[in-house]
C-alpha cells in the first residue's frame, strides 16, 4: 500500500464542515478543480467541506514556497493543465502541503483568508481536455446491450482481448449544471423503410467514470502498464449523453457520432489518485473460461495490476417530481470494481500503437454496470430498450428521458479504517429540443 | 460565380517564381500555414512561388493598416487560429490586399524584405486543432471497403441517406514530412483463433481531403446548409494512416480506434476557399434510384449546394526506388468531385444535433476513390485487400506499405481561362516499428 500521513483517519481539519460525517470533500479528499466568482476570473482551487481553498491566492499570499514554487507558478493558469502537467510527485507534494496548512491551527491565519464558500462559485471545466476517448469496458454493459441487438451473439469475438474504445467528441464537453438540449437527428423507426429527421425520443444517460491524463507520452512511445499509472492525475463523473435512436441508425460500420457528440456532461471535482489509494482493489476476478489478456495488457505487480471501488449512482428527478417536492429517485448504484478491464489497461492500449495522450486529456470508462438489475447504468439497460418503462414516485412512467428530467450522477468511495471521500455530483437537465442551452 | 479580381488569369507577380507554369503557388492561390525559420519561432506565412510572404514581419513592417488592423494583431500568433477565427470576410479581404502587395511594383520595396525561401523554412501545422471527424463520402470507396468484408452487402442501408463519419485522434495529427513508425496492435491472422500482438503487416494510406474550420457555432445551434461555408477558412491534404490488420479485428462495434489513431498526416498550406472559388463544380449526380437526402441536407440554391474539383493524386517510392533513382510511381488519381457528399452536407450533419464546431477543427473527406480502378484512393482498394499486389518499377511488389515506402500526395485545381492552383504535398515516410519517430 501506499497510504501516507494524509489518509490518516484521525485527521480533522480547522474547516468544519471538512469534519462532517458523510461529506465528500474531508480533509482526506483534497480534490481539485476551477471555480470562479463574480470578483476573480477562473482559478485552480480544492474543495475542502463547503468551502474551496483559492490556490492562486495561496499562492500571492506567498504560501508555495521552496519545492512548491512550480506549483504556486502552475496555480496562476485557470485550467489545471500546468498543475498536473508536474506529474504526480508534485501532486502528491501538494497534496501533503494543503493537508497541512488546512489542520494545523499555526498556519489558519495565513491560509483561511483563501477560502471561498462553495455555494457562492461557479465551477468550471477543470482542463483543457485535447482528446477524450470513451471505453466500453463493463462486460455487463457490453453483455446487456450486445444481447438487445444481438442476441445469438451478445458478446463479439474482439471482446474479451481488446479494451474496446473509440473517440469522443471534444468541443461538446461540459460542466456539471449546464443544461442539455435534446438533439435532433436522423433515425429510422421501426416500421419505417426510411429515415425521418426530428428530436431524438430515445435520450438516456450513461453513468462513467473519467481519467484525467497527467502527463503525456511521446508519439510512437507507448507506455507499458506498469508505468500506466504515473500518467494518471485523477478522475472525475461523466455522463455520455446518447440518444439511443440516432445511434442505432448511425452507428455502423464507423461508431457512434452524433448520438454522443451533441454533450458530455463532467464533474468539476478532480479526485487525484493519491486520494483513492486506500480504494484500490483487486481487477475483477474473469469468468471462468476466459482467455488470458495478450502481455501488453498484463502488469507485473498486484499494485499495478490494481482496479479502483468508486462507487457511483445515479438518480433522476422529473419536473413534475420537483414540482411535487420529491427527492431524486435512485435509478441505480454500480461500482467501478464491476469493469472488466483496469485504467492501467485502458492507458497501455490506448498507447500500445504509439497513439499518444496528452495532459488533460479525458479517458472514459464506458457505461459502468454490474452484474444485477439494479446497478446497470443507463435506460437502455434498465428499462431494457424502452420494453420495461421505469415508475417514479408521481406515477410517471420513464422508458427514456422526458424534458424537464434532471439527472444526477454521485461517486464515493467508502472503506472501513478510512474515511469516506466523495467525487461530488454531475448533473444535467434535459432541455426541450430547440432550446440553444449549452455553453461551457 | 463569387470570382474578383485575384481570380484574373492575366495578374502576374513581382515573385518570379510565382509567375512559372505549373507551379502549386501562383498569385491567385496565396494560401495560408505557419513556418519557422532558424532566426524565428513559428509564424503565419503566404506561400508565394517558391517564397513565403512572411505575415508577422508584414505586420512589424505596418503593412496592416485600417481595416487590416485585425488581421495584422492576428498574424502575430504562432498559428493561424485567430487569423481564421476572423471570418471569410476577413480572410478575403486580406486576400485582396496580398494580390496587390505582390503585384503591384510600387508597394514592392516594403514587401520583399518579408519574403522567406520555402527551401530555408520548415513548416508546422497550420492550426491548433480541437477535434478531428473523418467522413467517409466517397461511394466508391464504401461500395469497395464494404465488398470485401459484406459481399452480400456491400452498402450499409443508411449510406446514402447519413453523412457517415467518426471522431479521429487529434494529438497523433502530424505535419508533412514526419516520418510514421509502423504501429503495432491487436490482430486476428487468418486462420488463427486468437489474436497475437505485433507490428502491423497491413499498413496503408488513405487519400483524403481536408477542410479546416474558420469561425465555430454555438453548442446546440446547428449551422443550416446555406450557411455552412461561411464556416470553412480552406482546405488542404490527409493521410489518414490505416492498420487494415488492427481495424479488422478492433473495429467492431464503435469503429476504428488504434488503426487510425497513431498518425495522421496533414499537407501545410490551407489554400482558402476563396481561392477555389473558379474550380467549384455541380455535386456527384446521385445514381438513378437513389433517395433525396433529407431536408437538412438539402441546399436552397445552386451556389450553397456546389463541390469541388480538387484533383488528387498519390505516388510511392520505396526505399530502392529512391536508391536506384526512380521517380515515385503514381498509384492513383482522383477528384473530389467524385464524394457522395458536398462540404457544406458534412457541416450541416455534423451540426445537426447541436454539437459544436469550433476554430480548426478539421473535417477529413474520407477515401476519395473515384468510379475507375485507377483513381482508388487507399492500397486496401488498389490491391483489393492485398490480394492483386501492386508491381514497383524495381521489380518489388507492394500490397500494403513495406518500411522505408515513401507517400506523396498531391492535389491541384485547373480549370480552362484560369491559372491553376495547388495544394502542395503531404509526404510521409514508413520507419520500422518501434522507431519513436514521430513528433509535430
Amino acid at each position: 500500500m501506499l497510504l501516507d500521513d494524509t489518509h490518516d483517519p484521525h485527521l480533522r481539519s480547522w474547516v468544519s464542515s471538512a469534519n462532517e460525517a458523510g461529506t465528500d470533500f474531508p480533509l482526506q479528499n483534497l480534490p481539485l478543480g476551477v471555480f470562479e466568482t463574480p470578483d476573480g476570473g477562473a482559478r485552480a482551487g480544492v474543495a475542502i467541506g463547503d468551502r474551496i481553498l483559492d490556490l492562486r491566492a495561496c499562492d500571492q499570499a506567498g504560501l508555495f514556497t521552496g519545492s512548491l514554487s512550480d506549483v504556486g507558478v502552475a496555480c496562476r493558469e485557470a485550467r489545471l493543465n500546468a498543475l498536473i502537467a508536474l506529474g504526480r510527485p508534485a501532486l502528491r507534494m501538494l497534496r501533503q502541503q494543503l493537508s497541512g496548512w488546512l489542520r494545523e491551527v499555526a498556519i489558519r491565519s495565513r491560509v483561511e483568508p483563501a477560502l471561498v464558500p462553495q455555494s457562492g462559485a461557479i465551477m468550471r471545466l477543470p482542463v483543457q481536455i485535447g482528446d477524450y476517448t470513451d471505453f466500453y469496458a463493463s462486460l455487463y454493459h457490453a453483455t446487456n446491450v450486445g444481447s438487445m441487438f444481438r442476441p445469438d451473439e451478445p458478446l463479439l469475438p474482439n471482446y474479451k482481448h481488446v479494451p474496446i474504445a473509440y473517440h469522443g467528441r471534444t468541443s461538446s464537453i461540459v460542466i456539471s449544471g449546464t443544461p442539455i438540449a435534446r438533439p435532433s437527428g436522423q433515425t429510422r423507426p421501426d416500421g419505417y423503410s426510411e429515415p425521418v429527421f426530428g428530436p431524438s425520443r430515445r435520450l438516456d444517460f450513461e453513468l462513467e467514470l473519467g481519467v484525467l491524463v497527467g502527463t503525456g507520452n511521446d508519439l510512437s512511445v507507448p507506455i507499458p502498464i506498469d508505468r500506466a499509472e504515473e500518467h494518471v492525475a485523477g478522475v472525475c463523473l461523466v455522463n455520455d449523453w446518447s440518444a439511443r435512436d440516432i445511434q442505432q441508425w448511425e452507428y455502423q460500420p464507423l461508431g457512434p457520432f452524433l448520438s454522443k457528440s451533441f454533450a458530455t456532461t463532467i464533474s468539476p471535482w478532480m479526485v487525484t489518485l493519491d486520494a483513492l489509494e486506500p480504494f484500490r482493489c483487486a481487477p475483477m476476478k474473469r469468468p471462468e473460461g476466459d482467455p488470458d489478456p495478450l502481455a501488453y495488457l498484463v502488469a507485473s505487480s498486484a499494485e499495478a495490476a490494481r482496479a479502483l471501488d468508486v462507487r457511483l449512482e445515479v438518480a433522476l428527478a422529473s419536473e413534475r417530481m420537483r414540482q411535487e417536492r420529491q427527492p431524486a429517485l435512485v435509478l441505480a448504484r454500480s461500482s467501478t470494481r464491476h469493469l472488466y478491464w483496469t485504467v492501467g489497461q485502458m492507458i497501455a492500449h490506448h498507447t500500445s500503437n504509439g497513439c499518444n495522450v496528452r495532459t488533460g486529456d479525458l479517458l472514459a470508462s464506458g457505461t459502468v454496470s454490474g452484474p444485477t438489475r439494479d446497478s446497470r447504468g443507463c435506460l437502455l439497460e434498465l428499462t431494457w430498450r424502452g420494453t420495461q418503462p421505469l415508475a417514479l414516485p408521481t406515477g410517471e412512467k420513464r422508458a427514456f428521458l422526458e424534458d424537464g428530467d434532471e439527472v444526477v450522477f454521485r461517486g464515493r468511495c467508502e472503506k472501513d479504517g478510512f474515511v469516506g471521500i466523495g467525487l461530488g455530483e454531475c448533473r444535467g437537465r434535459v432541455m426541450p429540443a430547440g432550446s440553444a442551452a449549452g455553453g461551457a
